[in-house]
Order: structure tokens, then C-alpha cells, then sequence
């Protein structure tokens, strides 16, 4: 039975942590609400599940739902051969990925960071302060870390934890490519602060099975609806 | 060798998460950081260490360090007999748990919607417009969740997931008490409109152990230096 996954259409978003993971490993995977949201409208509004999520994105296994992206990373790695296999260090993988999880909140959050209900348009004012403090102080710390992690793997830069590629990895991928197309002024010298993470960055995109996967219809372009928004507006990058 | 939990001193912050569930096993602990921040702060900036933690809370047990709340309790949780038996429903729990963690940062984010290096009273404006819209959706929203996760659970709606008292019980105890603390007039109603939740709240609150331990010196009081902070001008009820 294929996984399913839930989550809304028209964005890449947090879903596409999961789909570049089924991805790699070449899963049998259905992407639910492309089509409709109507199932899962239905599961998250359930009076009776015993599991209802939060939001999405969440994965249907059978009788399992998952929810949050690091959790369904954290079910599915090992099922998909993209954790490591020391169970000790499932536990280093989770964690970067929740710090790529807090990261993904303070990206968005340039963008809204009065109230997700208003648009962009009404809080124009206060994103320009949040997303100039972003770019001064989060966007560094942040990537300055990847980059430590990278450069302290006792397994070599290549690979953020252990020595084989996992979920990480692929997220870290998305997250760079959603930096550059939101703020490519702020990133335009990334590679040459960040040498390990930009190397690993084109080492994911260079994979066969990822290759194949964004030049499909299956990937969602980046846009205006999504966590990584091009505001030129909120890109400084003095 | 006892667990060595690390954060930072003055608030419960993110730690009492950890605190709580070693606090109701009876857990030995140290609470490194209360005496000095010199070890931690060795860690975080370590040039050496594999596995960096990007911030406080973190967790060491022998060799292995274990950071972010979610993913220490997932950790810690079948060691101290508060995860429930069952593996899948762990991933339920970790579900729960991760979204507490959202929740968290929303709360946060009600006193520093512009930069976390800002002092509240330079956001003050931006604050209030992000509170009141924090009053009006995101807390009846995640209170309306969490109540319905407890009543919908086939096992009764005294415990958030499977029959056990688990480490996300704990959690929301403290969610509670913070935005009791934080939000009196905001929260004056909630025992009527969360009557699964409030009972939740009231049972952890009568344990033994957690008793103890929030008459001891152990447990730190809630600050304006912390998560939950009262302002009362952010405090809306209407």
C-alpha cells in the first residue's frame, strides 16, 4: 500500500521535506490533496480518529497517522534507508531537524510576523524590521551552525550526520534553495561563507532520483503563498 | 552517572519541560547550569564536538547528547516510564509534543514579534497588535486542539495518549500554568470552555512527586525574562 501523504496544494512548503525523501528513495507514495482537499479536511477535522493532527503536513501508513515533518522523517528514515543506522545518532539526525524546523519559523516569519490571519500587505511595516533583523542575526547563526555540524562530522563534510546521506541532507537542500530564491541578495556570497553547506547543497541537487523529481510536474515551484516568499522589499542585504 | 540537563539559569523556560519529567520519575539529575552557564556554553562553542547543539536545552547521558525539548523526551521518555508502551503511539506522542513546541513559539512570539536581540519594550507596538491576534485565534485554536486530542482518546480523556501518564501530560500542565500566569484574563473562562484539559492540569498538579517538587527551590518561578511573561497590556480578553 503506497504511503499517503497530506498536505496542502499549490506550495512546496513543509510538505516537500517528506516528498524529497519518498523521492530519493524512489517510494510508492501518493501526494493526496493535489487533487482535492477534501480528505484531509476530513481526517483533520474527524470527531472520532484517535490521532487527529494538528495541521498538515501529516502521513497516513496503513492504520498510522503521522504528524510534523521531523516526526514523519523520523518514522519513515530507517523505512526509507535515509537515517542512520547507529540508533544513537537517530537522535542527532532528529535534532538537527528540528532546529531546521525553528529555522523555518523564523523564515516565515519575515514575511507575517504580526499574524498568519492578515496578509502580507498589512503588516508590510513590521516584516521589513523583522526580516532586515533576520538577515542580520537568524540567517548567520543559522547557517554559520549548519556549517559547524558539516565541518565537525567526525565522518567527513560531506553528509550532516553519520556517514551515509539521510533526510537531513535532503532537507537542508530545500531549505537553501528556498533562502536563494527568497533573499538572493542577502545569500549572493553564501558559497564562499558557507563552503561545506553550498557543497552539499549541489551534491543533493545532482542526485539521479532528486534530478528527475524537480524536473517533474510533481514539484511545486516556489511562490508567494509559501514560506519562502521574494519580497525584494524584505531582501537587504547591507 | 546522573542525566546532565543544560539551560540556561533564572526562567523554566524550555528546560522545565526535561525538569518535570525527571522530577515525577524521580530521576537523579543535575541541573548544570543553575550554578554557572561555563560548561554549557563550553559545549554550544565547542570546535571539536560531533554532535553541537544549537541551543539550550540539551541533554547529556554519558556520550550522548540529546537536544531540543521534543526530542530529549522522545529520549528520555521509555527510560523513566513516560512514553507510552506501545511504539506507535510514540510517534502520536512526539506528534503532540511538537506541537506544544509550536504553540510555545507562538507564546513567545506575542512579547517579541520583531527580533528575540530587541528589548520587549522597542517591539511594544507590534506586540500588542500580535497578541491580541494570538488571543483571538491561535490560543482557542490550540486549546480547542489539545481538548479534543484528550476527549477523542479511545483510552479516556484523562490522559492526552494511550492509558499512562505521559511526558506530554506533563508538558501541557505547564502550558497551562504559563499562560495562567501570563494571560489571567485571556484564560478566566478556560476552565469551562477545556474541561478535559483543566482536569489534566489539576490531576498533574496533585502528583506527589511534582508537588515536591514545585515547593522546592528546584523549580523556578515564571519571569519577565521567560516564555510566558504577564504584561498586562498584552493581556486582552475581548
Amino acid at each position: 500500500m503506497p504511503y499517503e501523504l497530506y498536505y496542502w496544494d499549490g506550495i512546496p512548503g513543509r510538505g516537500e521535506f517528506i516528498r524529497l525523501a519518498l523521492e530519493e528513495a524512489g517510494a510508492d507514495y501518493v501526494d493526496v490533496a493535489r487533487d482535492s482537499t477534501a480528505a484531509m479536511m476530513k481526517i483533520i477535522n474527524s470527531r472520532t480518529e484517535p490521532h487527529i493532527p494538528f495541521a498538515p503536513p501529516f502521513l497516513r501508513d496503513g492504520e498510522m497517522i503521522v504528524s510534523h515533518v521531523a516526526n514523519i522523517l523520523l518514522y519513515l528514515g530507517p523505512k526509507l534507508g535515509l537515517a542512520p543506522k547507529d540508533e544513537r545518532l537517530r537522535y542527532a539526525a532528529n535534532g538537527l531537524q528540528l532546529t531546521i524546523a525553528d529555522f523555518l519559523v523564523q523564515i516565515h516569519d519575515t514575511h507575517h510576523p504580526i499574524s498568519v490571519s492578515q496578509y502580507y500587505e498589512d503588516q508590510k511595516d513590521a516584516a521589513r524590521v523583522r526580516a532586515a533583523a533576520f538577515i542580520a542575526e537568524r540567517l548567520p547563526k543559522y547557517l554559520g551552525y549548519f556549517e559547524r555540524v558539516l565541518q565537525q562530522n567526525p565522518h567527513g563534510d560531506t553528509r550532516m550526520v553519520g556517514n551515509g546521506l539521510s533526510y537531513v541532507d535532503l532537507s537542508l537542500f530545500h531549505v537553501i534553495e528556498g533562502l536563494r530564491y527568497a533573499f538572493p541578495r542577502a545569500m549572493q556570497d553564501y558559497e564562499r561563507q558557507y563552503p561545506a553547506l553550498d557543497a552539499l547543497h549541489d551534491a543533493v541537487g545532482q542526485r539521479p532520483n532528486i534530478k528527475r523529481y524537480l524536473a517533474s510536474r510533481r514539484r511545486l515551484a516556489f511562490n508567494e503563498s509559501g514560506i519562502f516568499r521574494h519580497y525584494p522589499e524584505l531582501d537587504t542585504s547591507d
